[in-house]
């Protein structure tokens, strides 16, 4: 029985569009409270060292200072930061490696000491008036520096944070029996999330034992949890709500000030505290994406057969942990779907620096890997006079396929498809058609580039989601969910799939956006593109309980069998004659809610692990100009092609495809944190400085669907969060190489960059 | 299985106690929003009449006026306002009088208009220079004016609210048919409920559709219908926020202010208001207790027995019916329980007049008529020389018993018990002979009153309630339920419920103290004395459920079949050997949140209909010394004894105890509003002139209780929240009229009424 119109794959506007383009929307910011006090931490000025003098004296005779708290009185207690769902096997947990505060300052901005005062001018006066003295160390930027054996260990157990590798059908063979061995080293770069919201919070306490955050975060579930840790208190004595939140990208996958925040209010008898970092700190004392350096090697046929690859990779994670190791290891997690019949090899190596912390960010190690693999293959092409398009319809995934790793079978897999029909909508062969013998100072050049992504993180994590639904008086269903909405849409697609499954219309669900660990399900939060995955089990289950729910006290209302009734549109209709409207579902709710002796309120709920994670393909195409003596790339057309499943909302999804593809565009061609490679001073901490594409410095984005349909999904759907940003890169740069010859293998492709490059071939003078 | 200790029975410390003493606990005041606006009533100067002119211009100019609104700008529609459940029965449902502001003005103080600005002084300057003129009506203070056939009419269907009789087995033959008639008739002061925290609210919006109202009100759901009704809006559109609340006693079981703040915002596009009464519109602008007019008869024998007796109510509504006539009607419900074998008969009468209006409060209606009642069968005591307390055993329920009125029988009563161990903890007779013959100016007597009074509202209104148990990785279990804490504790009687089924520590329990409408389980809240009653079975299935659910995975982990296992004080143990901890529920919790593949978030909700209704009784003993010429009466010692079943906490029972105590000598000896007959004008609206008694007017507070085990309970209790102050007012007039020979049928019993009495008795000069 269905209304013939489906609420899920239909293009609703946001249930929050109205309230955040109003402003009606209330942020962490946003919110007050009487009595509130602000903190502002002391910074190392250098990027290695040890404090050898504190002296607070002056920053505690400042007017309007109620503490100062150094590195001397936080607990001596270790605590992991990265957002990834507890694991009950120790080996999987995350890197215990920061305190609050540190006499051993690791990075540009770490941090020593943090004032508290009545206003935040004041705690950053007294911040400044907080004299400390340092004794230097060397300072680590690099991958040679930190592994080399007399390096200074930026960490205890030294500066190798982890290793591992991934080899699957014997990769160095497969690559050796080739007809071509392809080769090359890539580069790409630090860059920062550059969410809308800074990075803020607050605390405070009612209960002599219990501690309330407010929060911008993805993750208020791991936040709850690891505050706990770092304070040494019951998970339970924690709760963190998180309002409406300005974006996220993975750096608020990280628990970053609440810890503090608790600490401060633990600290002064529950006043409510606030830490909101500067743009600047966001810079470099929040979490940027990790640089990687990819060692890449390929083996392909002359008939464009990809045979086998590895990639080498070292990762820097800067001065903690964070997610650490788990970014390059999930780079290859999730690319190991895209050529599943070719051989693969994947080494990774994680390594402390004195950079900023590096974390989670868009894309979560993809967008390096992807860009050293599908920049080889193209390399790869162009050297055996193949077509790049045609090599990778040769190679890709195609359903059935087994992932040579873990041995997963695709059920779904639109890859081909979305070639097809991209080479068709781009006009691929005419424009490339266009682009040979070229001479003149503007040339052009088509590229493209594939991807595969994971639709969560399981089997490495465990992915539990929780959906609430209530039957309101009124017919209206609220949702109570515990996947945390950071501007992504997903509160409207639960939106769509409660209706759905219901069958009620979309406008009757209201969901609450809030999420508050007291009392929300339990969902650890926005990261891996896991969310409209993992929660929509929940959501349909507890959907489909509460249907039958309605449907038994229609039953006993109308003397009818249940099995005669059915839910169309919000109505209770018979099944036989569904125009029959028996009566609306506001008629049960109100009898069971007001009957006087039978019912009740009518609600659902689920907690539910999700164990299949199947993988989200697509591809970018582009078409580039690139004035060579100015050293400029101009995109002339640029689309992606996604295959995520069912489409949940097509205006949602291309909405996140042209974020993505923009922030693409910003990692391959303007992002950039400048980082002195012998101090470790940030130069361009802000938004000036640092050249982050507005609206007005990106192309047309042009998105397209492949739709599937992936059977283990609750409604079809697979990822599709992260995936639109990981391809344009690699399709951007086999452009330029396409119009210029010149293969670039360092990101991002500033002037700077293609300026050298091009001189190094001999494109223009010094 | 038991851990020996039992969690529901034992003085627990509430659970809020150190959040409130330590000033941490946030109550609505506490909460402010940037961008708050204040409002401020244009209020009537005169009690009935109707606006002529309103002129606005000279407020609206003052600098930081938002807005004002006058009785021409609010919705056409009359709502109710008083807090019961909605009712699929039109006839049961409340009347619907009263509109956001008024033209016919029908008390002193009733709004005309309304002044939004940017602060609270602004508003309240600018709501003295709105100009009004009126046009004056005859003010009805009284019975005989609101019932003339040429009164002026308050409202359209004219003065007579309602009139209801019920008759139980032919009271007028059977007092006819006794020995003694005694005829009585009895007067009762329009009092104020005098919480601590005010009446106080503030609204604002999010969505364009959705309000969100935060309000220190007793029932937040009632509250959101009652605001879409009056707003014409679907109830779904309403979310109420109740925060830690500082005591109603029944004036927030009326909706006060919310739907003024709600319909400020909504005209202020979603910008927070706030609507917070001073302490003088608490009295005059807020809720009343009615005045009560009884006349009484009774029939009695020789012998003691009470063969029958009638109560006739006039009952003062006010200008506006909130609970209305259900007041006088619940009086005599809760009443019917106290002597069901005598015949019964109560003819309640409740009209229009232009005081403020009454509601409810605690006792609700009870108090009134046992005064009546507990006055008139002592007179026929003393009148038959019969001993009081005899004639009470003589007559009193006792288990077995049929109500005549609705033929449930009585279960557990144990009343009279309460009265034997009342006479031997009092000595009542050993007081009661040094009372006899005595002159001089001051003189001693002893009184005792019963009451009885019912669990909460069924079968008149709907009794649901809902509890929600999730259990955090800790072991710690989350508590959220919707009967609403509002200062008597029930807070920490759920979590001892919780404890107990669940058989996990007191202290594992976290109670969330906040009701939601949007997500807090339903329950109409806190009214009736119904909480502990209704939303105890909820929390006892929703354990039982949590418990299971627990036990069962357990036995996964342990591969131990479910029935082997069982919780003992925090820890899964076997059954067969309850000291073999297999591990701890907090174990359990771990596996199941974290387990990669099985299991979940464990948790449990239940919503629940109460269908029985069982009676609390209680008596009170009381010595009391008159001095004559000052008129003035001392309380030489009192003492309450309670049968409310089995006692969930013995030291917040004593504390419910302690304090119906106080507001019941405050009403009998304290207490009135003084409101002018002719020109219903409120003299002494604030705290100095109306005197409320203070801990320093207060004798020592005694109380003992007598456990029954109540079968119908979910855990053997019944009411005590209203209960205490029924009996003290009976039981001091009682003691007075021992002392003095004067029965005073007039509260409350103040110098000036003893005056009064004393110079028509002739015990002392004019």
């Amino acid at each position: 029985m269905s209304t013939g119109l489906s609420a899920v794959g239909s293009p609703f506007k946001r249930v929050d569009a109205t309230a955040k383009v109003t402003g009606r929307a209330r942020y962490t910011d946003d919110c007050i409270m009487p009595g509130m006090r602000y903190a502002k931490y002391v910074r190392s000025p250098i990027a290695h060292g040890y404090v050898s003098t504190i002296d607070t004296r002056a920053a505690l005779a400042l007017p309007g200072v109620d503490a100062i708290f150094t590195f001397q009185d936080v607990p001596d207690v270790c605590f992991p930061t990265a957002g990834h769902a507890w694991s009950l096997e120790p080996a999987k947990r995350d890197v215990a490696d920061r305190r609050l505060l540190t006499r051993h300052v690791r990075h540009f901005g770490d941090g020593v000491a943090i004032v508290v005062a009545r206003d935040a001018l004041t705690a950053e006066k007294a911040a400044a008036l907080v004299e400390v003295s340092y004794e230097e160390l060397p300072v680590i930027t690099a991958a040679e520096q930190a592994l080399a054996s007399d390096a200074a260990a930026i960490h205890p157990g030294g500066n190798l944070l982890r290793h591992s590798e991934i080899l699957a059908n014997e990769p160095q063979e497969a690559i050796a029996a080739a007809d071509l061995q392809q080769h090359a080293s890539f580069q790409t770069p630090v860059i920062q999330h550059c969410h809308m919201e800074g990075v803020t919070c607050f605390a405070y306490m009612e209960q002599p034992d219990h501690i309330v955050i407010v929060s911008s975060t993805q993750i208020p579930q791991i936040v709850r949890r690891t505050v706990a840790q770092a304070l040494e208190l019951p998970w339970s004595n924690v709760r963190v709500i998180k309002p409406y939140i300005g974006g996220g990208f993975g750096n608020k996958q990280d628990v970053l000030e609440e810890p503090m925040a608790a600490f401060l209010t633990l600290k002064l008898g529950g006043a409510p505290v606030k830490v909101e970092l500067s743009r600047e700190e966001c810079f470099f004392a929040s979490r940027t994406r990790h640089a990687f350096s990819v060692d890449a090697e390929l083996g392909m046929n002359r008939d464009g057969h990809l045979t086998g690859y590895r990639l080498n990779v070292l990762s820097n994670t800067g001065a903690y942990a964070s997610h650490g190791h788990s970014i390059a290891s999930a780079g290859a997690n999730k690319i190991s779907y895209l050529y599943p019949r070719s051989a693969f090899g994947f080494d990774a190596t994680t390594f402390y620096s004195n950079l900023p912390a590096a974390g989670a960010m868009r894309g979560y190690g993809a967008p390096q890997v992807v860009y050293a693999l599908e920049c080889l293959v193209d390399d790869a092409a162009a050297e055996l006079g193949l077509d790049p398009v045609d090599v990778r319809l040769l190679n890709v995934a195609r359903s059935g396929d087994v992932n040579p790793v873990n041995h997963k079978t695709i059920y779904s897999a639109g890859l081909i498809e979305c070639l097809r029909k991209g080479r068709e909508l781009f006009e691929w062969d005419a424009r490339k058609a266009e682009c040979v013998n070229q001479t003149g100072d503007i040339r052009r050049g088509v590229g493209v580039a594939c991807f595969s992504y994971g639709s969560n993180t399981y089997p490495v994590g465990v992915e539990i989601a929780g959906a609430r639904l209530l039957l309101n008086q009124d017919g209206t269903v609220n949702l109570q969910i515990g996947a945390t909405e950071i501007g992504q849409g997903s509160d409207t697609v639960f939106a769509q799939m409660a209706a759905e499954t219901l069958d009620i219309p979309f406008e009757h669900i209201r969901v609450i956006s809030t999420q508050d660990t007291d009392v929300t399900a339990f969902d650890p939060g926005a990261f891996a593109s896991r969310q409209s995955y993992v929660a929509a089990p929940a959501v349909r289950q507890a959907a489909a309980e509460l249907r039958g729910k309605i449907l038994a006290h229609a039953s006993v209302m109308t003397h009818k069998p249940v099995w005669s009734l059915t839910l169309l549109n919000g109505n209770v209709v018979l099944e036989s004659c569904p125009e029959e409207v028996v009566m609306s579902v506001g008629d049960v709710s109100m009898h069971a809610y007001y009957h006087q002796e039978i019912g009740g309120q009518l609600l659902a709920e689920v907690s539910h692990k999700t164990t299949s994670n199947p993988p989200a393909f697509g591809c970018t195409f582009v078409d580039v100009s690139v004035d060579i003596p100015l050293c400029k790339v101009t995109i002339n057309r640029i689309i992606n092609l996604h295959d995520s499943g069912r489409i949940l909302n097509p205006q949602l999804a291309e909405g996140q495809v042209h974020g993505g593809m923009g922030m693409g565009i910003g990692w391959t061609l303007f992002e950039e944190m400048i980082i002195d490679a012998k101090s470790g001073v940030v130069r361009n901490p802000n938004l000036l400085d640092y050249k982050f594409p507005t609206i007005l410095d990106l192309p047309d984005l042009e998105c397209a669907f492949v739709e599937t349909y992936e059977p283990q999904s609750a409604y079809g759907h697979k990822a599709l969060g992260e995936p639109p940003i990981i391809s344009p890169a690699p399709a951007i740069r086999n452009a330029i190489r396409m119009a210029t010859g010149v293969a670039i293998n360092t990101l991002p492709m500033t002037p700077k960059t293609l300026y050298r490059e091009f001189v190094q071939a001999g494109l223009i003078g010094e």
